[in-house]
């Protein structure tokens, strides 16, 4: 099971390189740039939550992290038209998904094992870990950020984190099934949100009650 | 006389928090995006403040600030018609320079009770926490950064650092009195900057000289 | 030897700092924000480094790092007619390239001696602390970052750090002048891409397979 995560994060942190390096094609990158932003990606918001928990940071104690985003950023980079074939990008984006989900509740899971200021900063660690690199990967390539769009990311990472801090603080023998169902959760919302192309709707928007 | 500064800083992180949702909603953000902002306007200064003193981050262990912050952004977020009121704007401009010139010297007086590279990074470490929090949002939103703008933010901040900081060296015994002090004039600063439109001088900007 | 590559050191610190201000003043920046980015790109990158090696932050220490930083900061706004000669300006660009690869192999040095990650941690964090400073400066003044172009900047860094790491595990008996030897590839690298505009090739670039 350990072990069953463990390789689902690998796959995360790859597909995390490869959509990287896929929306920042089009802007004209060359072969350094599109794997510092890849690895970058992969394991900036992770990076940001070991600082703020004060434990060494995820990627130094195992390499295989870096070399999985450095594999894949490379990978895409070469062989993009590959994966901006419509199903594989897709395909991606599904896997990106999953392992956001998965990344947040491991985050949400190990912060509040740490006591560290339950119930609320799991949740927003959980959060960061996910979003965090997408963040930074898009400031540095001076793309507008997802907070600043309607795009339905980081919201499923939001709800599927809340309702497993309430789990552990209600039910805490539930934890192991309710990891799993809420990393499906997280997941189910943000397929569902890549399928049928939802966002956020406008009357949770500000520039809907002005227009 | 603590605890009173405890409730005025839980005012300014409101404060951070307001203005950051008010500045962002015309560009159009979802509530997410909104409270997420305004959370990291309001504790990103301290936040890397803490991580280069290596403390534990300071809302980890006092939720409290965490709980303003988003209360303020929702409360702001859904009732944005109250806050654009031009005199409540106004009242919100200044309790963030008080929020501000607060959180400022509360920081300068900590990092030098740690001898933390005095006398020069207790300033540079107020003015990062005063600072800091509005720049990562300005850097997310894709708006300009007041380090390129004639904004009088920082440079009153520096002023009452510096100064602070000189006292601390030359006569420690007013220690409570000069943080007061120093308060009150960081805040008269910038009070005056928004009451008058006050922005820094042209002779100490690059692009008049070149004009 | 290490007293000579500490006044290195503070060179390319002062360079750092210099380029800086020489880069944003056609954007027009006043006195403070030009102080304050000359900082960030001057001890930026190294303060990365050291908290994700959870070192204290090497400025802290010995503040000659902020005050050389200030100083060039301040003595380039106020005289930025001398810097922006077109000799000088060219001679700092060197200064700055020499500061790179110096800091890059010191950092990867570091991080091998304190078996952090190795091999891949120390070359990653060689890069991040020769570019991290002027990427949050590029990011703070709403410039297109190094990443996104296709200036040789970052790619000889990485070269020089790989070559080093491997040299330390495979003949470490020549780690003195191995280090000498890295560092002097860099710059002359580095130098030969100021000298002749060199650029990365087309073929390493997204675009060209776009185009």
């Amino acid at each position: 099971m350990e072990s069953f995560s463990y390789w689902i994060g690998m796959g995360g942190i790859a597909a995390f390189a490869i959509t990287a390096v896929l929306v920042l094609a089009p802007k004209g990158i060359d072969l350094f740039g599109a794997t510092v932003l890849g690895i970058i990606t992969a394991v900036g918001g992770g990076t940001i939550r070991d600082l703020i928990l004060d434990v060494p940071v995820f990627w130094a104690s195992d390499l295989n992290y870096l070399w999985v985003a450095i594999g894949a950023s490379l990978v895409t980079f070469f062989a993009d038209s590959l994966f901006t074939r419509r199903e594989i990008f897709r395909l991606m984006l599904y896997v990106d998904g999953f392992g956001a989900a998965l990344f947040a509740i491991q985050t949400a899971d190990k912060a509040w094992g740490m006591n560290f200021g339950r119930p609320l900063a799991p949740i927003i660690l959980g959060i960061v870990t996910a979003i965090g690199g997408g963040l930074i990967r898009d400031v540095l390539a001076g793309r507008q950020t997802l907070l600043m769009t309607r795009e339905l990311y980081a919201t499923p990472v939001l709800i599927g984190c809340t309702l497993y801090v309430a789990l552990l603080a209600l039910v805490p023998e539930y934890r192991s099934v309710g990891a799993l169902g809420c990393v499906a959760l997280i997941f189910s919302l943000r397929a569902a949100a890549i399928r049928w192309d939802l966002a956020m709707p406008h009357w949770l928007m500000t520039n809907s009650k002005a227009g």
